[in-house]
């Protein structure tokens, strides 16, 4: 009889959509592929990014390849959402990106405009944040091995937190802030990937949410966690963060910000816009008696004017995340299954 | 009348495979858009990797994202070669990768045992280099719009050279030192691909470099420059480094090592086997004082125990490789024009 302990696998035989998608596949590919491979504990931690000792210093580290569909779209294209993303996932570690490499796999037969447009708003993007993009590659595959672009972006941070921010540090009594409204990336990218139109346009908001970050910092804020709400959208960051801690996260739906045209075209699509993803937008986990003092400086700054405290964490035997509705009762939000919007990233 | 100067632009209107060649066109693309777009001291030295200084120490940071076609092949896999590869880049700017990251983007349908046994060889060669894999992100793309898997691996170094090394320390007199036999890695791939059986099988020659750059190091040599023979090969490797610096190298066709089967491939393909690619081959500048010593050091390391001294820098007005062929003539070493063995890494 074998007592051994079999490692868990990918109950999947075959890489579906899903497995991108942020979500329950995602999670189960980091668990039981990814993790046990690589295991060490800067990665076992599970954060948006990694830190590491290096030189004299703490740094961060965090890695992005951003394949979205279409490669333009309103309000950005990959270049600046190339940039954005991986700036603001060394500000959700508490780091101010200190540089940046770009990896490029480009499609033979991609027309040099579009190549030329991207890398524009990439350098427009790296002067806005700050950052110099210091190494790069290309690679060419033949026409119908890729989608015209596919660009990674890894960024070396240094921190700038006083005391360690992550998914570990929140705790029962903390107060949960968005940073604003919800949706409108993933709303934008549907719409020109669908020819959809809706009452109004709807453009990105992919942004660098590191100014916002940096106020909450440079005004002695104690932040316990934060998170970008990209892939999986607001559920899915906050399913993650409970996962990791075993703690009750509830919100309330009424106070989460959507605007009316993204939740009319949400509903028009039989879309849930708590599961939509944002590029410029984030969560932030405070004491609850630096609940109005954060907002205050959030509204303060331009990428984070619209922030509102959305909900609260409590204690709990195991991890879950709860939404008070408009008319009173409290359903589970449950981490996304499936994938709804593929290659918005 | 205008006098401005116009800004290069490059020639193409669509992006061809030998753009992702290593060769000129490569080097184009890189000085037509890239360069001008992200100047920055770092990036500008064009180097394999880039310095820069963060915490209180310099770090070096390299980037590369691996296409290889197949993903399997003999000696090696996508895996072991993002690995070998990203540490080798930065063992080049004579540093020792400290953390890494990887990047997937996977084709749907994609079957889990391809990737796990990718993943297992990354860890593996990961564990042989000693550097973690901090940080990861994983994407994927509809059937179609992909090749299997794709990885971006970038990593970041601690610089242990005690002088900066690079294409612009080369010197008039260097030796010029190869660490092995040249080209069994395209043979290898070509084999795969192509369906060719040669006389002898071919196997890549992805290695990890790194303990051959330390003892170079340890030994107290005055290493000049260090560059590893990957796309473009051989020719491509020594072009670039006369094109920033002005010298010329010349070699001896006699002693560069190829192995007999190499040979064999090469003109039953009509290759040059100083244009095909290697994943565990570099080339090493050192003062001619130095050249025997460098060479024992080598010989002494298992990854470059065939090292050879090939050739010698020159003094010239402009930047220029030269071979003397086995018969007594010299003719010009141009760089790699098109694309003879596309997505080799």
């Amino acid at each position: 009889m074998n007592l051994s302990c079999p490692l868990p696998r990918p109950i999947m035989d075959r890489i579906l959509l899903a497995h991108g998608g942020g979500g329950r596949l995602t999670h189960q590919l980091i668990e039981n592929l990814f993790l046990p491979a690589f295991s060490n504990p800067a990665l076992n931690l599970r954060h948006d990014g990694a830190l590491f000792n290096a030189g004299n210093g703490q740094l961060a580290m965090t890695t992005d390849t951003y394949v979205v569909h279409p490669l333009l779209f309103p309000g950005g294209n990959i270049g600046d959402l190339a940039i954005n993303g991986t700036v603001n996932d060394l500000a959700m570690c508490g780091a101010r990106a200190v540089a940046l490499s770009a990896g490029f796999v480009l499609e033979e037969g991609l027309a040099m405009e579009t190549l030329e447009v991207v890398v524009a708003s990439m350098r427009d993007a790296a002067l806005a944040a700050g950052v110099p993009v210091v190494t790069g590659d290309t690679k060419v595959v033949d026409r119908g091995k890729g989608d015209g672009i596919f660009i990674n972006t890894t960024g070396v941070g240094s921190v700038f937190a006083p005391q360690p921010v992550g998914p570990t540090f929140v705790s029962p009594g903390d107060a949960v802030i968005i940073s604003g409204d919800l949706g409108s990336h993933g709303i934008a990218i549907l719409s020109v990937r669908e020819g959809l139109e809706f009452e109004a346009p709807v453009f990105s908001d992919t942004a660098c949410l590191l100014p916002a970050v940096e106020a909450l910092f440079e005004a002695g804020i104690e932040v316990h966690c934060l998170r970008d709400l990209t892939r999986g959208g607001l559920s899915s960051a906050l399913n993650e963060i409970v996962v990791i801690n075993g703690l009750r996260i509830t919100i309330e739906e009424a106070l989460i910000p959507v605007s009316d045209v993204v939740r009319g075209a949400c509903e028009l699509l039989g879309l849930d816009p708590l599961y939509v993803a944002n590029e410029g937008r984030f969560v932030v986990f405070v004491r609850e008696k630096d609940a109005e003092y954060a907002l205050t400086v959030l509204r303060s700054q331009k990428v984070s004017s619209h922030a509102v405290r959305a909900g609260t964490v409590l204690e709990h035997t195991s991890g879950i995340v709860t939404i008070r509705s408009r008319i009173g009762g409290n359903r589970v939000l449950d981490m996304l299954s499936g994938e709804q919007l593929p290659r918005i990233c």
